[in-house]
């Protein structure tokens, strides 16, 4: 028999919520109007709230003053489901195999949410009111990079003031193991192009006579990194914090995550930065990585021309302590100081986000901590940091001046942005009992 | 008013014969079929014969003992026309402005051999005969490294079978100066592949962990120069034959030409092998250029992604003295020798043709000097060698013996496999006279 909620969340799943598809809008917005039901349904005060682009789900108890309050957000838009053919059974339609159900969205992020919904209704239907003042907020635009949410905070900061900001969009490192994130990467985005002659040129009739702008562009890359792995900009690494001595014992004690790494990327090898394991590369090591080159002819075959131009598209992952501008600022140093002669560099600035860390041994850490013990009893729990950078936890600092916990129920094979996308049914029912406690602890 | 011939030129034009698109498979063939009309209506023989590629047009005049044999090679093939968007006048309908004609293909290569063709036409039109026994071939495989040609020639080398080739496929060093080109670059292609991940990987939650293909890729490829443009493989100029002191003084007579390379390519300045003048490094002197480089996100802004594998795309061009395979094979070793730890290689050769050279001053190179005076009345004429490649010219002397007349009409401006390509309507009529005195001379 399916837990309590379960047929709601399912309901939810068949909503083609789309965000980054114009033609979805209508189903994102079906999406969110549902969503309003819901939540009116349990008794909570909600509104559809428009922005520029898809509305905000927004949702509250009655608050009581001398009460923690606590904002729990999520996502209700999902990635695009292509490409289609890979999926065994439907995207949009949930399918239920091996005790776990098969959607676009079921782990990113509906699962996740509808568990807290879920724990909400079951709270109050049992004690006809919660410990906290609540708010809802649930965005549709997450998969797009939220890009109406700081606007809307700013604008709605009075309503939406807080004390904690509870999120589960991350992940769990093992089924059945709860999972406190309390730290994640920065980013800082930049792109460069070379420019080198004013048109594409026969490479017979002008080759080894000019810098050839996809050499330049290659050479220039290759500065980037020493041939161990570690980054050779200038300064890159003054202000990293290290890594604590807790963190590194903490981390080695999950096991050694090495061959999972290997498993999971199917690179021949690993490789990164010495002295470091690979968990411990990702988590709190900064990166800069290439995620996208091109330059000339792209086609099949050969094509003997010298490209006027070539571009790199580089985004450096940055840990607690570096600033994402004044990074910025170094690897364009960096570029503009290593740049070959006979070519000329233009310079992209990027999108940025500041890294984030919380101690999870604070107060709400600790109550945190707790919940997690009473949503998966028994086992142990893993305190992580992750290599992904959420941008709107920045966001509530900034604008709320509150921190976030970050408490993931996806595993590491929920095909999270893939085909086959699937959220186990004990993930939910433990987020449902993750929201009751957490409340209850923050209380 | 046009001149005689260059309706028939436009049409030719007209045809997108781009060999290495297999799209456009049914526009090379129909291409060739049209030529064959335009042959058999000035009364040559002629054949449309098959390859195991794009067929070659074969046709002949009434040929009798005691006369001089002449092979006029042409192709009717064409680069592809893209970036399309840099065209100002559609690629594929030419367009006559300022007395040029521009249009894919209307230098390289269908502008020279329609002159020929048409001087042939006046010719026969005039005199009902030829003074020599004249074979007229004309592929369509050229810009794909002509894969069928060699094959062709050795299976029928007894019906071509000459004293001499003709072919007008270079360049004149100024408009009005008549250029003879006595040697040619050689050329090795190669295109390696980097893989990495065995899928397209998230590079937050794995940036730093494994070796990036695409920076790997480019850390490759900037082990293939020194610092100061000279190509970094080891054995690379072992075979290298050096300019002759004649050469030299020649080419130098000529005048600078760096600050009409400079305006050629547009470059912020030249740059190249140390010790050499932009004319030497290109025409005499080998080099290994960057034809494409990909992997990634292509798109518009940034996509957090590491790539699972990145192309780069080589070509070698080589001169007197070096062995294109022996060179593909050096390079090829140095790649795997240089490839960065945790990523896998994989070497796709490309095709490749030998570097040329003959004797101006021999009795058909003399003959050649007295056919380009007359087509270019009045003018001092240019000895030289070119960068570019035509490894038929070396089938031919492989397989037929035959020494190779290069008498190109082609300008340094006229933009060759690039967007706005274009040829001189007077370079059409120039052609035209210099085939009926070419002919002429070697009767």
């Amino acid at each position: 028999m399916n837990p309590p909620g379960l047929d709601d969340l399912l309901t939810c799943l068949r909503f083609p919520s789309v965000s980054t598809d114009s033609t979805k809008r209508a189903d994102v917005r079906a999406c969110a109007e549902w969503l309003v039901g819901q939540l009116r349904g349990i008794g909570l005060s909600t509104e559809l709230r428009e922005t520029p682009g898809h509305p905000v789900v927004l949702a509250k108890n009655q608050h009581q003053a001398g009460r923690r309050t606590v904002l729990i957000y999520g996502h209700y838009d999902v990635q695009p489901a292509e490409p289609l053919n890979e999926w065994k059974t439907p995207a949009f339609e949930p399918t239920i195999r091996d005790g776990r159900i098969y959607c676009r969205g079921a782990t990113d992020n509906k699962g996740q949410f509808m568990a807290h919904l879920q724990g909400v209704r079951e709270s109050i239907a049992a004690h006809a009111e919660l410990p906290v003042n609540l708010i809802f907020l649930i965005e549709g635009e997450e998969e797009i990079g939220s890009p109406n949410l700081k606007p809307f905070l700013q604008k709605h900061a009075d309503e939406l003031k807080c004390d904690i900001v509870a999120i589960s969009d991350t992940g769990m490192i093992a089924p059945g193991t709860g999972t406190f994130t309390y730290g994640l990467r920065g980013i800082a985005c930049l792109e460069f192009v070379v420019h080198g002659p004013s048109i594409d040129l026969h490479s017979g009739l002008f080759g080894g006579a000019i810098m050839n702008p996809l050499t330049a562009a290659a050479r220039l890359t290759a500065t980037l990194h020493d041939a161990d792995g570690k980054v050779a900009v200038q300064g890159f690494y003054d202000d990293v914090l290290p890594l604590e001595t807790w963190e590194r014992e903490a981390w080695a004690a999950l096991g050694d995550a090495d061959a999972e790494m290997l498993a999971l990327t199917g690179s021949p090898a690993l490789f990164g930065e010495p002295g470091y394991t690979a968990r411990e590369r990702v988590w709190a090591r900064p990166t800069i990585e290439v995620n996208g080159i091109g330059g000339g002819y792209q086609g099949e075959g050969s094509k003997t021309v010298i490209g006027r131009t070539a571009f790199v598209k580089l985004s450096c992952r940055l840990v607690p302590g570096q600033n994402p501008d004044r990074v910025q600022q170094q690897v364009t140093d960096h570029l503009q100081r290593h740049t070959p002669p006979g070519v000329r560099l233009e310079i992209k600035p990027g999108h940025t986000g500041q890294p984030y860390r919380m101690d999870p041994h604070s107060a709400v850490g600790q109550a945190a901590q707790r919940a997690l013990h009473k949503a998966f009893p028994g086992q142990k729990l893993a305190l992580i940091r992750e290599g992904g950078s959420i941008p709107i936890v920045q966001a509530f600092k900034d604008v709320l001046g509150a921190d976030t916990l970050l408490l993931g129920l996806a595993l590491p094979d929920s095909q999270m942005h893939a085909p086959n996308e699937n959220y186990p049914i004990e993930n939910f029912a433990a987020g449902v009992r993750l929201n009751q406690a957490l409340l209850a602890e923050l209380a």
